[in-house]
């Protein structure tokens, strides 16, 4: 695991490779991605059902969709504990969504003209919710409460099957939800059909939801043509702490996020050497326990680093630059560092704040900007799942006394029509 | 002039060819604008200067950075009344947009626990405005202005210049925005090196404004690296009128979005044969006394369509399913129709409200989604500027109430660590 020292020489040159970490190398597949979506432009079902057997290596006997069934089944075999868990989860992240719902207001001028904007649902959302080796049911919620939130009537669900099997737990979750319609599919396929429709899975207008290099490079293509949420890559975490933290549970909390992917990125930033020493002795304590070891230690050796600063201030400077997705602040005075903190898709404040609980319940969404796109991207929520249009509504009064200007303004960039509308308007 | 009937047979594929007009053949461009930005990327400057002879055709001598002289200058040199049109445009856009920002919110629980959302502006804007033949200085108005308001506090501007000169109006409405970093580059070379940065034009973290194919393509490519407002195409506009609406004023509005590009559309859809005809004949008087009467004649005659509808109510139907940039809803009773509009970039309500007053100084942006896009696109705005960060702050009480159920998801999900970063601090 990398240690770097801020007042140590090559500091700045390491900490730019760490600032830098974005590494989708989005170019390789293209090319791939590109054929997948052309051809289910072209031949729609056929393509589609092609794909799945070359990479999801599973045979389409009847349709792609998943039935009301299958959902209804899974949801009733499972535990109350985990009926009691998924309804938990569901009313704190739709109480915490709604609090993002924006209202269409109108504002009037002192002639009765009025200026607003209208806030309107997203006709049809399409979430894609990866499967396989990491089937992930609480993405399929974090994904579907805020289209629910904002109004989304026509919701569609893309997740790839095993042996054209789905995740128990993720069909419970649609069954819960309400989802009408979901298909198994994964990957740029997924994405594709979406964007541009086949017979069975119909064109929708966004695409959210998480995904492989694959997935984010489908989108990144059929973006402008559909909306989508970010393009997003491994998860990470940042953690600020100092001596006030608990080093075994900043240990822990560093390899939550290192289980997820081998790609997965941890940071430790503090201004005490001592509390770094305690944190590493520890994290390489507690992996050999994890069942998930493996990608665990991939993931720390070559993606984890401890920063130790020469103060707070430092601290918050350098966490600031790498933007991370999640950022814990393991300090006592953790609410008057947070008007600090510029970049970060989620902040988790305070010693009994770990990043796992904003995975599931929190309320919060789980899905966030990676790589350093914290400086541009916002965690997914009501606002990918609705659009505005603006409104103007003049009275002759009010264009009467604009007109002059906009009608000078129009000549002055030399378009006479525009100006001709307002004369029309208010000369005549 | 297309004329359409919803009775006739055809009138569903002929109508379809409408709603799928967005023909931005971007795959086309794409290599070009690919190598422009790789060698921007790989040699700065150089390049740019080197793209600059071959595209714009003029020979950077010194350096590409517009000095605040020339901003000084030019704004001096306006008459009284344009600097009166510039500070009203700047004053009532500045005023419509405040109304867009956010705060940063926190909920706290009964137990002391907080949920929330801050707000931060962009740390680094880039706007691109287009010159050479169609230099529109409202743009920069448009694009700088909600930035300014977001709080955003490095804006750098790129323009093309034509033999080194920027547009006069757009080198005042610099100077009166105070805009500090402004560059002499067009096309793709700006959108490159906004997104990546070279010695002379420092990498943004967010890149907006409208522009040619080549604008749009590049800024496809660096989405994800940055963050950009939206893929816009020619400008549109739709008229839902009746009888009520007067001939003259509709015919000289949709002539004043055809007077842009050749590729801008214009749709009136009305129930009222009568009233179509009128408008129809009005088109044809005025076309041959516009400046630009051979751009719009064109517009007009290959994008202009003017669709007769069976009643109001499916003029609304059908104007939805458009999905236009502009929206003028020239009805006595626009207001009741207003809630029933779903898809448009910007609404103009009544009689006296010509889409010409918002190019310029309503209030609202005229940035807009065009092609079909406000199905998914809102205006630009604030929105654009800022990015939002999740806040979760837990104390024991409130972690330990939520415990067991989220143990139980991460154990489901199979990530142990995630299950043990809340285990060690609620068991132990």
């Amino acid at each position: 695991m990398l240690v770097l020292k801020s007042n140590e020489a090559n500091f700045k040159d390491e900490f730019s490779k760490l600032v830098n970490r974005s590494d989708m190398d989005m170019d390789s597949v293209m090319p791939v991605v590109q054929s997948i979506i052309l051809d289910i432009k072209k031949r729609g079902d056929e393509a589609l059902k092609e794909q799945i057997l070359k990479f999801d290596k599973w045979e389409v006997k009847d349709n792609l969709a998943i039935t009301e069934d299958e959902m209804k089944n899974s949801y009733d075999n499972l535990s109350d504990e985990l009926k009691h868990t998924l309804k938990l989860a569901y009313d704190r992240i739709g109480n915490y969504h709604k609090k993002q719902l924006e209202k269409t207001w109108l504002s009037f001028d002192e002639n009765g003209s009025a200026l607003g904007q209208k806030i309107t649902p997203i006709d049809k959302a399409g979430l894609y919710i990866p499967g396989g080796k990491a089937a992930y049911p609480s993405s399929l919620l974090m994904n579907a409460i805020p289209a629910i939130v904002a109004g989304v009537k026509d919701i569609t669900v893309c997740t790839p099957a095993i042996n054209g099997n789905v995740n128990e737990l993720l069909l419970a979750g649609m069954y819960m939800l309400g989802i009408k319609k979901a298909y198994k599919v994964g990957g740029a396929s997924a994405i594709g059909a979406m964007a541009y429709g086949t017979k069975s899975i119909k064109k929708v207008d966004v695409i959210t939801g998480p995904g492989n290099i694959f997935v984010a490079t489908a989108k990144k293509l059929v973006f402008g043509d559909v909306n989508i949420d970010m393009i997003a890559g491994p998860s990470e975490i940042g953690v600020i702490a100092d001596d006030s933290a608990n080093a075994y549970h900043i240990a822990v909390d560093l390899l939550s996020q290192a289980e997820h992917d081998e790609l997965a990125s941890s940071f430790l930033i503090t201004h005490s050497e001592e509390f770094a020493n305690k944190v590493k002795d520890k994290i390489y304590k507690v992996l050999p326990t994890l069942e998930r070891k493996e990608i665990a230690s991939k993931s720390i050796e070559n993606k984890g680093a401890i920063i130790i600063s020469k103060d707070l201030n430092e601290s918050i400077t350098l966490m600031n630059e790498l933007a991370v997705e999640h950022l814990e602040l393991a300090l006592d005075n953790a609410y008057e560092v947070l008007p600090f903190i510029k970049h970060a898709g989620a902040i988790f404040l305070g010693h009994f704040t770990p990043e796992a609980i904003g995975d599931y319940l929190a309320g919060p969404n789980h899905t966030l900007p990676t790589g350093g796109s914290a400086r541009f991207f916002s965690p997914l929520g009501v606002d990918n799942f609705i659009k505005k249009s603006s409104i103007i509504a003049m009275n002759k009064k009010t264009l009467s006394n604009l007109g002059n200007d906009c009608m000078l303004f129009a000549q002055t960039e030399g378009l006479g029509a525009h100006k001709k509308s307002i004369e029309v308007r208010v000369k005549e």
